[in-house]
């Protein structure tokens, strides 16, 4: 960590902060029979920020979550669950999240407005409410403090392994702690309403106490530093969501905009929220490679962005990265029709530090090289445009005879 | 043929109009050892029009074209060669370019301002000029008049096979063929400038006597509807080109616009692109399926091509379509991320005529029933977006393991 302070918990998550308990069971939504269904409770009502999918076929958890967080209002609990997306379901599968809200708001005896709904899985087929309701009875009867390890495993769809962190520090003499976890393995690609894409749900929790809007700002700026920076296959999900929820359990001072307070908060976060989405994209659907693309000196962050998106969802690319092969005039192409403005002519690109092409042309690298390059497990590609001043960075994968072979068989 | 008249040659290609001779040889540049250089030649000057990249990194011989071409004077020659792009290679790429029109046009005794040249294979190598050289000297060599085949093959990079076309028809009492050859197998999707994209080589023939502004009307038109509606893997090339020769020797009284003959013209050429364009779809590296999808009654042309391109580049679309799989909650997820505006609870959607999901809910067909359809290797696909009168198709195909084995290995 830059900022000293901040420390990363020991097999930490959702339950690490004061006040949270979660829990994760089966209600039997999944054919594999593994776990399904999540809960994440806060004992103290608390500060909630989120963003969602900005595609126009929104789940209807999302829809319902929308309508929470425009007003404003506390929020105590979290129903999610796994194997549904409720997503293209119309006014029952919006009936059908509002009473997973009631019924969870009913167990845990609380304002069914202080409950959201999340789901991901299968889109179009009406939620088996039967199974629901009973998932829901089971995830309030396992509540505990240290659940935090069953919902991440609850919330799971292709992941091959639950994706968690917590960390602390300290605020106004106070530990203050953030945790997070999160799902996703395909149908991930930048760009969320001020947040990702993907059948992506991240939840994160915090007993800090902090002023709402700064919570809200700080969550949007976050989704962008993190979440919106990655791409597994430029699929956006109907379900895409990211929630954080503050309880001020901590008792420290609040924590209100440009003190240093809300900077360490807000490197803290980030810690959490960027681990997250790498571990998203280091998940992803047979992945074997982990690629930094980075954008410098373009005209506008627009161009930047389209330039870094385009080679990182170039599928030529992907494929010479899980083959080991340089190819580099793949790049040049994905960035040259990415519709971003700049001047071919001035373009150089580097692998890791080496470099590629100088002002258009190839710099003279010898192509074993940067072969050697491209065959390690992680390296960064560097796009300078020199025809700006914008940057950008963009966390993503290769992909694989294991990608199209997931994809070819698993129903969503 | 819908409009009478019109008649596919047997093994017809460009060569089948009059006066146009062709040959393809092997000029040493791959490694394959298999034919890599093609030279089209016209006897007759010919009235030419083009279309190219719109990739920023445009190659050396497409900017070479760009200023033929916008001179209007007569073309004579396109030499062309495969295994090498010359893209991304400088002034002395495009010194190389035009060193190669101009022992062309020395061989054959004519204006190096009236050959045009065409490159595809490797990005970022400078030519081996020895070996083009030696290579030009053997296609004007091997000119013939029943050389169309040969060029076909020549052409060919990880294409399966050489795709060739040719279709007569009469005009005032005149018999006009047009033919036509392309390759392209990977690196394929829709938008060059008035074209597609891919590494694309496309070159129609034609012996028609025609107004020089008609025909550049009728070869962008044309582009828009074929090779523009093409789309493999979303990656556009360097080198995208499409040019038509017509060099008058049918006899023929001029076609002009607005005329009876230039309908019957467009008809005729609209099928040799089409059929081009489709050939290229078919022969896509590792492709099993063949998809078609309309997107109809949206608010614009942008928008509904937003939408078909969304669904048909969408690597979870073509990667169900592989598998078989109806999964059609991934085509409204494409749909409703592709940034196009439309209102998703009118959307409906058919696979062929069976309706899948009506007003943005599942139609209550069963999966059975749609996997039948999916199951075949060629089908359509049709979303009804009812927001609007505009209308368009995509052409694409599914993603195999195939695909990433051959651009894994396959070295650009």
């Amino acid at each position: 960590m830059k900022n000293k302070g901040i420390a990363v918990i020991k097999d930490g998550g959702i339950t690490s902060p004061s006040g949270f308990k979660s829990s994760g069971i089966c209600a039997g939504l999944k054919r594999s029979g593994k776990a399904d269904m999540a809960l994440i409770y806060s004992e103290t009502p608390a500060k909630a920020a989120a963003a969602f999918t900005s595609c126009l076929f929104a789940a209807a958890p999302v829809v319902y979550d929308r309508a929470i967080i425009s007003k404003g209002t506390p929020v105590s609990a979290i129903i999610i669950n796994s194997g549904n997306a409720n997503a293209c379901t119309g006014k029952k599968g919006l009936a059908n999240a509002r009473s997973m809200a009631k019924t969870t708001a009913g167990l845990l005896g609380i304002n069914p407005d202080s409950v959201l709904v999340s789901s991901t899985g299968r889109i179009g087929v009406q939620m088996p409410m039967d199974k629901i309701d009973g998932g829901i009875r089971k995830t309030v009867s396992a509540l505990s403090g240290k659940g935090g390890h069953d919902s991440a495993l609850a919330i799971m769809t292709t992941d091959t392994r639950p994706k968690e962190i917590a960390v602390s520090f300290q605020i106004s003499g106070r530990k203050v702690t953030i945790g997070g976890t999160t799902k996703g393995a395909g149908m991930i690609a930048p760009g969320m309403n001020a947040v990702p894409h993907a059948t992506m749900l991240a939840y994160v929790t915090t007993d800090a106490s902090i002023d709402a809007k700064l919570l809200d700002k700080l969550l949007a700026e976050g989704a962008d530093l993190s979440f919106n920076r990655i791409t597994v296959d430029g699929d956006m999900s109907t379900n895409d969501t990211l929630i954080i929820l503050a309880n001020g359990r901590s008792g420290n001072k609040i924590i209100r905009s440009g003190s240093e307070e809300a900077a360490l908060f807000r490197e803290a976060l980030l810690h959490v929220l960027q681990f997250l989405a790498k571990a998203i994209v280091l998940d992803g659907e047979g992945v074997t490679k982990f690629v930094t693309i980075k954008v410098l000196n373009a005209p506008s962050l627009k161009d930047a962005n389209l330039c870094a998106k385009s080679v990182a969802n170039s599928l030529l690319c992907k494929t010479a990265w899980f083959g080991g092969d340089p190819n580099w005039g793949r790049v040049m192409a994905a960035a040259g029709y990415s519709g971003a403005s700049f001047n071919p002519d001035k373009a150089s690109l580097y692998y890791e530090k080496t470099p590629v092409v100088r002002n258009g042309q190839d710099a003279g690298t010898e192509e074993g090289v940067l072969a050697k390059i491209v065959q390690k497990k992680e390296f960064t590609i560097t796009l300078d445009l020199k025809s700006g001043k914008a940057s950008t960075e963009v966390w993503t994968n290769d992909i694989s005879y294991e990608y199209v072979k997931i994809n070819a068989d698993y129903h969503t």
